[in-house]
């Protein structure tokens, strides 16, 4: 994560030496760029961690700045303005969210199959962020009263999200796998309402025991929509959750 | 919610004339203590309509007393410091809840009637914040993260409401309503996801139709852990999800 000082940064515009062969400046305008990507990568990672800890609205260049040792200026070169900073912190996320919880979900075969993966993943994602946050959620209630483009942006990303869940639903459906009469967005609203409780209960309660009950909670979720084809393909069901939970506890 | 100009206020330490009766200065002190609730009490209300706009974090002596009137010399005299008002705003939109929710239950019978009596009051005065945002969940979400006696009164008004839930639940078991098995937490666990789910859809995505999916999974959710008896005693099941969501839309 360490920021290599400035000086060590090649000159963009230094002048070749005399006798140097003409792709040199280009090779160096080429590292240059290479290192600013590297610097804007380590800072908006610094940003996704801070966001995650205190909020998008708890983001600003200034303690940014503090937490990588760097100048607001050096800071504002990269992201021209909070906001830019704030919805690149968003885009960013998300990427990771996708390459984590729904690309390898792509790997399955169609139908329960990969509708399970996704949500096994979504699950996974949330246990591990119990700890740091989940930008999605705590932006939601950030955001849900201030209209302009970081709320838009975080609502993008979300809704892209709930869609490729939709379509995941909706191909179990035509897979047989899920009961022909299954309204993709209500099942979805069903089954976010347990992230959310894993959430509230895991972070703020400090329950133990949240993301088992969650577990018990989406099999039975899903059960209610199955058919026999998807039931043989759901996997195995937790045991229930006073169970589970006294487990944890 | 007008505050009357000080110079209306009576003077506690005023002498009594002579000839006038002894009981002039206590009646005296008594309206001057009126008063100060009557604006203490004038004070929390904007504090809470603040609050929920802008979170319990956005709520200053500041921005109070503009919205007030009032100068911030004078909110500090009712409200030593803004930990001390955030946690008071805390109470009062608990004691609202348990007035609105809670409370009219009680006069149904224990069993599946008095649930769903708490139930159905939870989802319509969510329905009735999904314009002002709730300070449970907005709180939940500011605080999860910090520790200290705001975060503890606000967890301890959730906590205290779910117990309220919880002994519900269990007096709908001793009643027969709900199958022997329910585990209390479990349950609450799934149906505060539905409390949960239409904040986070109605109020963030402004997605059409949220209370109506509230409506038709909290009615699904309870109905597995239902018995026979139980079910005779739930009330009228709404139609399903996509066509209530799509008339609502």
């Amino acid at each position: 994560m360490g920021i290599t000082p400035s000086s060590d940064k090649p000159q963009i515009a230094a002048k070749p030496r005399a006798g140097k062969p003409p792709q040199e400046p280009r090779a160096s305008l080429s590292r240059s760029l290479q290192k600013g990507q590297q610097t804007r990568a380590a800072i908006l990672d610094a940003a996704l961690r801070l966001s995650s800890q205190r909020g998008l609205e708890g983001l600003s260049i200034g303690v940014l700045a503090d937490a990588m040792q760097m100048s607001k200026s050096g800071v504002f070169a990269h992201f021209g303005s909070r906001e830019e900073l704030q919805i690149s912190v968003i885009r960013e996320y998300h990427n990771r969210f996708e390459a984590e919880v729904f690309m390898p979900a792509l790997g399955e075969p169609r139908g329960m199959r990969r509708l399970r993966a996704m949500l096994d993943a979504w699950l996974q994602r949330m246990s591990v962020e119990l700890h740091s946050g989940c930008i999605y959620i705590s932006g939601a209630v950030e955001f849900d009263d201030r209209p302009g483009p970081v709320r838009d942006a975080l609502a993008d990303m979300v809704k892209s999200w709930h869609s490729a869940l939709h379509r995941a639903i909706g191909l179990a459906v035509d897979e047989g796998h899920l009961l022909p009469d299954t309204d993709p967005p209500q099942l979805l609203f069903e089954l976010h309402g347990l992230i959310l409780s894993v959430h509230h209960d895991a972070r703020f309660l400090r329950a133990p025991g949240a993301i088992e009950r969650a577990r018990v909670a989406l099999c039975r979720t899903l059960e209610r929509y199955t058919t026999p084809a998807g039931r043989a393909l759901m996997g195995p069901v937790p045991a229930d959750g006073a169970a589970a939970a006294s487990r944890a506890g």
